[in-house]
């Protein structure tokens, strides 16, 4: 057991039947329901039980085994859970269990990790990093964009989930990690589009990031991803390129961190940034940012039925979010949160858990929601 | 090890890795399959392997974490397992894999527990409780009740599964549990809306519970939920009344228990209730239970296609149930059951794994059934 | 830790919550994953990332519980895994997560051992014991047949997945395995149809298999199963006999094997072999098999859209595959494979991974694939 706690990921030692000698399997994740209340101004409000409010509730299953001479194999299979009412996997893509993770490794500590299958993306840990709520729930800087609005996402990928973009997770990926050499690391990676449509969560994507954290209070990182999607059988290819780029600095009493990310298709532009500022108060956290999501440029007539073609300029959002997280121990936290989320233009973005709104019923108009939890770490 | 199986939940310790500290985890379930012969009189029989003969086959995870000073955090993910076929999750509700349970929970052994998410219903609990099959299979004390039949259940939910209803499971709940006080204990629990369909899952619930249990031979609880739910979107939202009681009583060489249990819509009503004894013989359990089903009022034309509008007052069923089951270990049993299920009428009841049946060819008629199989607790 | 290793299977005890006395699971699996190439000539060729280039790619759970005096009991539930984008469970049976596995059973080192549930067939096992890539990916000896060609089994299945005929897994099986007799053993088997059809998975089945393996390095098996079929609900009920054997020889430097395998139907046959050779060499093995199908008798009008009845005499492929897996530890292998599928007549057989083909475009082609993969079990 001493000497698999050392990886910090290979913990209960089991045995496996059959030919393979000792194995490891670590279970771990999170369970995470809050009380939601979401008001989207000119709508109506919906009091809602919802999952991941702080943190996203997930089943995991993960493993690293010791080949010796800083050499390394392992697995993570991870699957996201809707607490609230039992669900698990991908609601966007049929089958896609576990959606959030689900790879083979093989690294060593001098030269490097080649990691394949479905991971993070490398713009979403850039982008998200920075973010306290992780990319998920009503505090989620994750909320400035999505496929549904005029702008880049939707000229290339249609009224998808975000989730066969740029923006989440990625199939079907080759990844390399580098060591950190003097603070500085990188990842480059590719995915295949094997023909298929960004429907069905393909795309040929590039990676890659390249940051520097030296364990000082000092991180900073920027990445780049392209995607050649195709959304519908037999139409075209477009091209998507997605950059982003983060740095933070944690004072003790305070961490300030900061990111912005630009999603470009061929006529039109997405830029979003956001402050996030942390504060240790009282064995928790006092979290809180601003950020703004920007369009610019034009697209094309009918991307959104009920809208005509032309320049999307004047199209955006802001959004604030303040949340306070009690830490009942490393692993149980209660947490609150306060957000408002205000468009501009035909812009009609809305926090998760609120009646649904449509470019006719709510462009220009402010989403605010609250919302109290419990998060509990296995 | 040692101190965490004092709380009997929390197992194999493991080390998160990342940020969080020391985490357990339990995996548990069942695995129960059996051959199944029913008969349904005038319509034919199937010989079937089934799932679930005598405890419902799942796999589930779950922790405990002691925060000191009587105060716990826990979690539940727990999926139903179609053991013949390996199905996992629920049939009727898409993506809900930990349909049995999934849900986060914060816990003080002086004041009581809060959940929050998918758990059994309390009127489930009372209900099901004192039947020795605890809901599943042949033996099933809910064969007495469904949403095909004419009566207050269809005219809420529409022809849609028991899941959708009061009586097993509910999402999106809000629990409070108290401690046992001189014996006694209650529940109340929540459950929003959210705007959605009875289709998906979705109903406005309100529950509460009180029972007694002192440790001693007698035990009983008395439990009420309302439920208002919608069956198609922009239809009307109905309510049904849930309201069922227990009493068991532990002489020791036989065990007795009984159950009653009324569903009430608008103008129909519903009564059911059973009387059941266990008698431990030869490290085995010889256990059976007697119960009928009774409508009333009216319900509206077309409620079930081919039936004209009116009194239900004929409607009804009686069912018998007699089984063994052989202890080979704490955890394994060996079981074989008898039941019995003759319909008055226009109930057109069966018991699971018969020919499918329709009000045309069945109302009135009798399903008898018999089984053997194995259940194994891990 | 100690003693419960001394099991072999199972190994981290946890105690059970509830009633239920001290339990054990072990949790196990594969993740592979592999860059894939595969041109179909005529047609065109992808780059792909493949999950199960060498292993199947799976999660599991099992546990064996002594019950004493040689008796056991024990469960498995396994669930495929496309390790390459999350996805998990079968992808052609509705709700079916643990489609490689999902069954509980009662032994007796002495009287043999009764199991109950999906697993599979003792004439996949024959077939795919001495195929070194057991039955996966691109060098699996199931490349040789499935149900889109003119022949026996889409005769009797229709045009739907391997899986629902008796190629693979069988659902709602009771099978029976006696004990190694002086090197002798014997598995007989049946599933009931239960009145369902063949495209939900469900088929009525009897299975015999006969095999020798005294411990020393020559082992052989025969088995046979028999398939009645429904395709469409009030259709025909139609018969398939799937017969094969196998033979090996351990010679130390190499290991020669080979299997026949035979699918007949009312007017049509479908004969299949393959000799493989595996030779140990560098801590890894260099392995490969040639195999080929060939058809025989008559198919009806229509069978494949576009061709017209008669004679498939013509009808067959060849294939040879070429592999080194070089062991990195007794749980990671690297490995890489070659494979060749050449059609004859009206056969339009393609390895895995490779661009959509028809018998329009590829009756009579060549499909050709490379692959590099890691193999990580746990």
């Amino acid at each position: 057991m001493k000497t698999s706690t050392l990886f910090g990921a290979t913990l209960c030692t089991f045995l496996a039947a059959g030919a393979h000698a000792q194995s490891s399997v670590a279970i771990y994740g999170f369970v995470d329901v809050g009380i939601r209340h979401v008001n989207n101004s000119g709508v109506g409000s919906i009091t809602s039980e919802a999952s991941g409010g702080y943190r996203t509730s997930r089943l995991g299953f993960r493993g690293t085994e010791d080949l010796g001479g800083g050499t390394f194999a392992g697995f993570k299979l991870e699957a996201a859970v809707g607490a609230d009412t039992g669900t698990a996997g991908s609601t966007t893509v049929a089958g896609q269990f576990f959606n959030r993770g689900s790879y083979v490794e093989l690294g060593n500590k001098s030269y490097g990790t080649v990691r394949l299958g479905l991971d993070l993306n490398p713009t979403y840990v850039t982008w998200f990093e920075n973010d306290p709520w992780y990319g998920i729930g009503m505090g989620s800087a994750g909320n400035l964009f999505n496929t549904t609005q005029n702008g880049p996402l939707r000229s290339v990928f249609g009224p998808v989930s975000n989730t066969e973009t740029t923006t989440f997770y990625t199939r079907n990926m080759v990844q390399y990690f580098s060591p950190n050499v003097g603070g500085f690391f990188g990842v480059v990676a590719y995915a295949p589009r094997e023909g298929a449509l960004s429907s069905a969560g393909a795309a040929q994507q590039a990676h890659f990031r390249l940051g520097y954290n030296a364990g000082g209070p000092f991180k900073a990182a920027i990445s780049r991803a392209t995607s050649h999607a195709q959304v519908v059988a037999a139409g075209p290819v477009s091209l998507e390129v997605d950059t982003d780029a983060n740095a933070s600095y944690d004072f003790g009493p305070v961490k300030l961190a900061a990111a912005w990310r630009q999603f470009k298709a061929d006529t039109s532009k997405q830029n979003n940034y956001f402050l996030a500022a942390t504060i240790p108060l009282h064995s928790g956290n006092l979290q809180g940012w601003y950020g703004r999501s920007k369009m610019s440029g034009t697209v094309a007539a009918n991307l959104v039925p009920g809208t005509s073609a032309g320049s999307i300029d004047r199209d955006g959002a802001a959004m604030w979010v303040l949340g306070y997280q009690y830490f009942l121990s490393k692993r149980t936290t209660l947490y609150t949160t306060a957000a408002h989320l205000s468009n501009h233009g035909h812009s009609f973005l809305s926090l998760p858990g609120g009646p649904a709104v449509t470019i006719a019923n709510f462009a220009g108009h402010t989403s605010t929601g609250y919302e109290v939890g419990i998060s509990h770490a296995f």
